[in-house]
């Protein structure tokens, strides 16, 4: 059952390069990890978000998910975030497209 | 340029029927609306999850997606929606997919 990771971050303003700087550098493992699929690093267009960035990854599985996140090298990158995040699984319940977009 | 609304909800244990009742009537809407592309409900895997719902939707612009919020059937639905939400709009800063999935 492929999952969807949602994981949103609060960065304050004037720390956007080094919260992008980090990511870049977790989503190097990630990306050669098994069972990766694909990720989409959101950024808001309001500097006043909540959340100024989010990610949403899709992952062949949670096991695969977390095999990656225990992994020592995500250990490493996970020491320079130091941004609060609030990162959890999911499953699409609901999706639909516009009838033109078809 | 097409820009993404993410929309993290928080609902409480055993108001989750009532909450996907909400949005389905939300989404009846938002459907039709002109510059609506696509919208995906995502339900958290962990019940514990802080945002049991992230809805992640595209629209054809900030002022599509403005409009439609304003609309007289919107501002209907919003009166039975009374969780708390962080709705703001993102562009995708960054792409990527498993060299396996291409």
């Amino acid at each position: 059952m492929s999952i969807v990771l949602i994981n949103p971050f609060e960065v304050p303003l004037g720390q956007e390069e080094n919260f992008r700087q980090g990511w870049q550098a977790a989503a190097e493992h990630l990306r050669q990890a098994p069972g990766f699929i694909s990720t989409r690093l959101h950024e808001s267009l309001d500097k006043e978000a909540r959340f100024r960035f989010i990610n949403v990854a899709e992952w062949e599985s949670p096991q695969h998910f977390q095999a990656a996140m225990r992994s020592e090298a995500m250990a490493q990158v996970r020491q320079h975030m130091h941004f609060t995040a609030y990162p959890a699984l999911y499953q699409v319940i609901v999706e639909e497209k516009s009838s033109s977009s078809h």
